[in-house]
């Protein structure tokens, strides 16, 4: 069944808030996001600054310790314009190389704005602050996640287990990212949609703008995990959120062990397998917890008569 | 001109040591190198473990500030069997997950062997340990650089401003290598080549062999860097290499804004351009210092107007 | 005016939850705290493990961008036995020597009992996983803190910019803490009380007893401040909260610059004094957050001509 | 027997260079130190910035494995005046609040000077830069080390296994500092003396000056080590030097949990101890390495029936 969700409330932590839709195992929604500045798809802003959710979508039947599967089966811009800072964050640079970056950290800075052509499949900039920058039209959806355990509130400016502000690229269309659900009815939020954004989100912010995001939620045939993950039709991936990204890469670099062993590997074999066939992204690198992704080819996994596929 | 270097001694440290090799500016050399732990073409142990190197070759009329640039060539296997730990290095897991992990950290391990089957191009592993795993035949060479400044002689187990044990996935075939030069005639050293490496190199081996490295050796077109830079076909690069990754992507990070000034942005339009097409590599998690890189495509550079490469 | 808390409900998590006492500003207040594990003075499991907080206590008067002055004038211990675990954490000793530490991490352990002898002024482990240990009687608050911003709910696990599970050695009797207030009424928390704990609290515990802990909260005659201060008869303190270390010394110390500048001194002057005459303390860095606390003596700032106090 | 060394040769790297003096185990040696810019006794400067060392001295009879207890009889002032930094480090304060520190990072910058009034026990700054500020002379020697293993010569702006750079402020008058010995002879060296400094030379420098520093060379009777060791009237000391700053506590961690098995405690008791009674300080936070010191009290573990010294 197909829903829709225009949110009368936003939030700016993820936990255990009132349920704005409940709806079934497998059910696909349509969710209406405002962008990270709380501006919808009519240049109106109608909630606060900072990341806000539309939310929490409850799911009948999945449980504590079940494995929440999200795909995105669609992203579809609600206005043709978005916006980003001209700008490196501090933390992404040599403490010396601060002062040789436009537009001091943390100082109040004019926004660039960008113009989607669909046609052409590119945003581009304005070229307010110098160049005019032309980037692929890739939509992405940079903050989701489910309620945390022992009833936390999580800032949407961070992430962790249950997901959040992980930035990664290729969490648009067609990826399936499976979450540890810690409440039951999973609780699902999301919001942050980008046009399109650099690995590591390092001028703290994407192409942001207000999108629908087309979800599917289902109960995953997966084990209780610990960290996010992820498939694509290429590639398994394993999410680690945690700051300095060294954690981050263990956390990514544990649950992929694990993961292989569920798909079939003897854990000498997994850590063969990962030693030379592995590969890392990096995800949002400017919130308080970083995000690493681990990620290993489907092809790799089937050639070796391992499961490569929990859709 | 080309030359041959058959080392009569190997080194563990790069620095200022006897130069092995004097060429000209543009000439190539065909460097044969030993295994990470000292094991030559004939499967004889000529020299102690640790990363041996073959050098230094000094090349006449580069000076302290210039730039070197690295070009490799071709990359012959000098024998056609390699090993690697089946294990992952502690540091690269969860602190409570380094039980889970077959082979404790620091014990005496038993090697896995791989076999190079060049027309199938792969390799394969005997599966000692478990699974015979197949990998593509990959060649990289993990373990390069010039001499440092102030006198140093750094471990070929760690890396820095002048390159080593960075472990980067594509520093093979048609690839080039920038690196800061820090004393007269540069002093470069290469070793500890793979058949194939995983991001990381998480294990603390890539599948470890002897090769003969072919490289050209050329004072390139560039200001002075602090930090390697590369290029390829597609992409260039920039690389830090530190503890903890996140001072590693501050050197890639502050170094690819440098470089994106060098070839003609502006210092707002190069942020602009770095928050949203830039990508990030990680090589190395397995030293004392670990690899980040940073790249960007050299399409995105040429369609803005902006130079696109080096050599 | 002095009150009595005996919570009927314990939390988790630091935020907004229902007020439990509300008080004038400056006065006092004594507070049954559970242990840890939820175990009262009558060793009676109350509520679930997890540092539970007793809490709220809403102060009238104070609102958001005040700081609250938290005086501890006394610790009063509500039975006479604590408990810790003989291990040390995972992640405070080097990868490999993990395998070296008795108890594996994550492993089920049995807890080693401690008496207090208040006469001698001592705490005695019973010597069930080895030697009779003593240690002097030093009783000190793990773990309290005020509401954050945005509506988040802070695992007591951790810590941040509200406080939260700081394990400071010397945040007991005579210590003043300042907080910076972010919800009107600034919601305080208090629980997780030790009778003695090393630096860092390396084991995961200290040993941990319930305890009465009365404090005294007031608007303290402060600006606005971005992470918590402190003071005691001798030191003027600030606190970072954060992971890696060397963020939470960042946050420390960009907040004693902020301090001795609201001390009287000029940037320059501040600089120079903490590079002379400042030293380091660390507290937890079991958590996921790690607490860094920079201190200067109060006779250095007087003799300096600078304000020493703020009580 | 007691031997002077002054300098003909300096070095600003610790490494297997040639020695400039051979004594025998146990002998006491005065040396002369220039300060971290070269510069003498007389105002003169007399070899390159950048901490350069007096050494190599060669101890006959120690040898590989071998642990050289290194014990600071007396420190003398070669000038009455000093001289450091009016700043902090970019690295030590948070990305966004680097702007608001006097003098950016990196920036050439006036030296502040400072004058030593050995009567009063004081050096006090000429306050060129706003305040007169006074600081007790408390004299320490910033780095010393002796030469690695594997040839590397190491630059003397930072530190690891070997000492260093450490600027540990209580490695002055009446403490020993073990090091473990790579090389026969150990070939130890000196240099970088401070008047005081602050936890974490946090400005980069202490109060620089040239001195003479009088040092007894012994074999230690102790077991292999791994880090610096040290030990003065009160306490036991472990040494890490790392980046990030957690590592560095990995390292002094561990080593301390060896140093009380040496001393006498089963592991889980070790463990216990240190968990409820242990204390860390922070040496160098400005170089490529840090250092964290974890120190417990000579009378803990006399009154627990363990070794208490090494002297």
């Amino acid at each position: 069944m197909r829903h829709t969700l225009i949110p009368q409330q936003y939030y700016r932590t993820i936990g255990t808030h009132p349920i704005a839709l409940t709806i079934q195992d497998g059910d696909e929604v349509a969710i209406s996001c405002v962008d990270a500045h709380g501006i919808d798809g009519n240049d109106q802003a109608v909630t606060l600054p900072g990341n806000p959710m539309s939310g929490p979508i409850a799911v009948t039947g999945i449980i504590v310790g079940d494995v929440l599967a999200v795909t995105f089966e669609n992203l579809v811009p609600l206005r043709t314009q978005g916006w980003s800072y001209p700008t490196l964050a501090g933390n992404v640079v040599d403490p010396e190389y601060i002062a040789s970056v436009p537009f001091a950290p943390g100082s109040k800075l004019p926004k660039e704005y960008w113009d989607l052509d669909t046609a052409a499949g590119v945003v581009r900039s304005r070229g307010t602050h110098g160049m005019v920058v032309t980037a692929p039209y890739r939509p992405m959806v940079g903050c989701f996640g489910v309620a945390p355990a022992r009833g936390e509130a999580i800032s949407t400016a961070t992430s962790g287990q249950h997901g959040g502000n992980m930035d990664v690229r290729f969490f648009g269309v067609g990826c399936t990212v499976y979450l540890p659900v810690a409440v039951d009815g999973a609780l699902f939020y999301a919001g942050d949609a980008h046009f399109v954004q650099g690995c590591g989100e390092i001028g703290g912010t994407g192409v942001e703008s207000a999108m629908r995001v087309d979800v599917r939620l289902a109960k995953a045939p997966m084990q209780s995990i610990a960290w996010p993950r992820a498939e694509d039709a290429d590639f398994l991936y394993t999410v680690g959120n945690a700051r300095p990204l060294d954690q981050a890469l263990q956390h990514a670099t544990s649950e992929m062990h694990r993961l292989l062993i569920e798909c079939g590997a003897d854990a000498t074999s997994a850590a063969v397998l990962m030693s030379q066939l592995i590969e890392y992204n990096i995800g949002n690198v400017f919130d308080p917890a970083f995000t690493v992704v681990a990620k290993i080819a489907k092809q790799v996994l089937s050639q070796h008569g391992l499961r490569s596929t929990f859709r």
